[in-house]
């Protein structure tokens, strides 16, 4: 597999065509950014840390059936993914209220939900990514009724088996977004990351009255740097894979 | 029937208890707001017209199937509406893209949709109304799932009904905002105003170039006097009304 031309560079990762076209070339960098862009840093070790983590949750998924874009980790820092048609949407579920959710509706961070919420937002910079409801995406053309319905579907799907994934390893997974898209075989299927770049991950065991922040909301607030929890995640997650004898490369 | 204590005073209507406590006493303001409040004004004869062009449209709607709250009026600016337990929503249907739509996702004011949108609001001052889908609604226990099933399946239809009566005055339908509750009985049913207030309605004679409001976008965006336009939509509905043989007290 040879890495061609750059295509895209995001927020916290590069994408590359390969000599397959079906194939793309992922780079996890060290770069965090909070508040649409508004806050920036480099963070030495996320980019490693965030390409194992979403790896062992990606295999972990897949034991349980979920389709998803990764094909192998290939470095410390990049891995292969399905070259795959992506919906412009932010797939946001919800299992206790925090960040913007409880901003916008005015309830406590840490409320639990009576049930969990599946939120889309669309993918646009210049738009600041608003949020969107199925009606609206299938009005504007980002995806047709019947994919929607099968994206939410897996969302809910996935969102049941990462919950009892974190669940396992003593975290609680207050809320997280994923992509999704097309493959070349014409599935839908989890596409982009799962990390704690992406993911509210709260420590069960956290101390009476803290919330035992293991995700970004460390840089995003301030609170503490975020490589000891990254680390933590990966650690617990490839403890786990072990012991379900689940290889994660 | 006896007025007896003002129960609340909104943006453009009071409303007041009565001896028979399933009965609501409204009364039409000439108050007009807009801009979630920041911009106020009086307008004389507002209120008698939105009170007659409220009933004109419950009394056609009624005529196609649909139960509403209202009972009758009783003066220029005044009516009788059933005293219903109303869902904290605002309940919007779009077939243009018009208003906040159109800036949200950057299409242009007056792109048709690919297919009526229907959006919901939660009713709140002091967190501004904010965009809110169905499993948020279900979560924070604002209704059911099965009542937002309903009351999706009333607000379609309504749409579908509203639109062809505006048809058939030379007006379309860009958008507009409904409420509903649940009645003494225990139905789902239309409730609060349906008016130029409420609506975006656009001349469909207008001349070449131009949107030919006949709403408050007039006032909104200081585009001229809101009584003329408002009297146009009175006198067509209450002559389709006429040609129909639907009275309209």
């Amino acid at each position: 597999m040879e890495k061609l031309d750059m295509l895209y560079r995001g927020k916290a990762k590069e994408l590359y065509s390969t000599d397959d076209p079906d194939v793309l070339w992922v780079k996890y960098m060290d770069q965090a950014t909070a508040g649409d862009g508004a806050k920036k840093a480099q963070i030495q070790g996320k980019g490693i840390l965030n390409n194992r983590i979403t790896t062992v949750l990606f295999r972990l998924l897949e034991a349980e059936g979920v389709k998803t874009h990764f094909i192998r980790r290939i470095s410390d820092t990049e891995q292969l993914n399905e070259k795959i048609s992506m919906f412009p949407l932010e797939i946001i579920m919800r299992n206790t209220a925090a960040g913007s959710f409880a901003k916008r509706y005015g309830i406590e961070e840490g409320t639990a939900l009576k049930r969990p919420i599946l939120e889309f937002c669309y993918k646009s910079d210049e738009l600041h990514d608003p949020f969107i409801n199925i009606d609206g995406i299938v009005a504007l053309g980002l995806a047709t009724e019947e994919q929607m319905a099968e994206v939410s579907r897996q969302a809910r799907d996935i969102n049941d088996k990462l919950t009892s994934i974190f669940d396992r390893i003593g975290v609680k997974l207050v809320d997280f977004k994923i992509e999704e898209g097309v493959n070349p075989q014409g599935q839908i299927v989890l596409a982009d990351e799962i990390t704690p770049d992406t993911c509210r991950l709260w420590d069960a065991n956290a101390k009476t009255g803290t919330v035992g922040h293991l995700d970004k909301d460390l840089f995003r607030r301030d609170l503490g740097d975020i490589i000891p929890a990254y680390e933590e995640i990966y650690d617990r997650l490839a403890a786990l894979a072990d012991r379900e004898g689940i290889a994660v490369e």
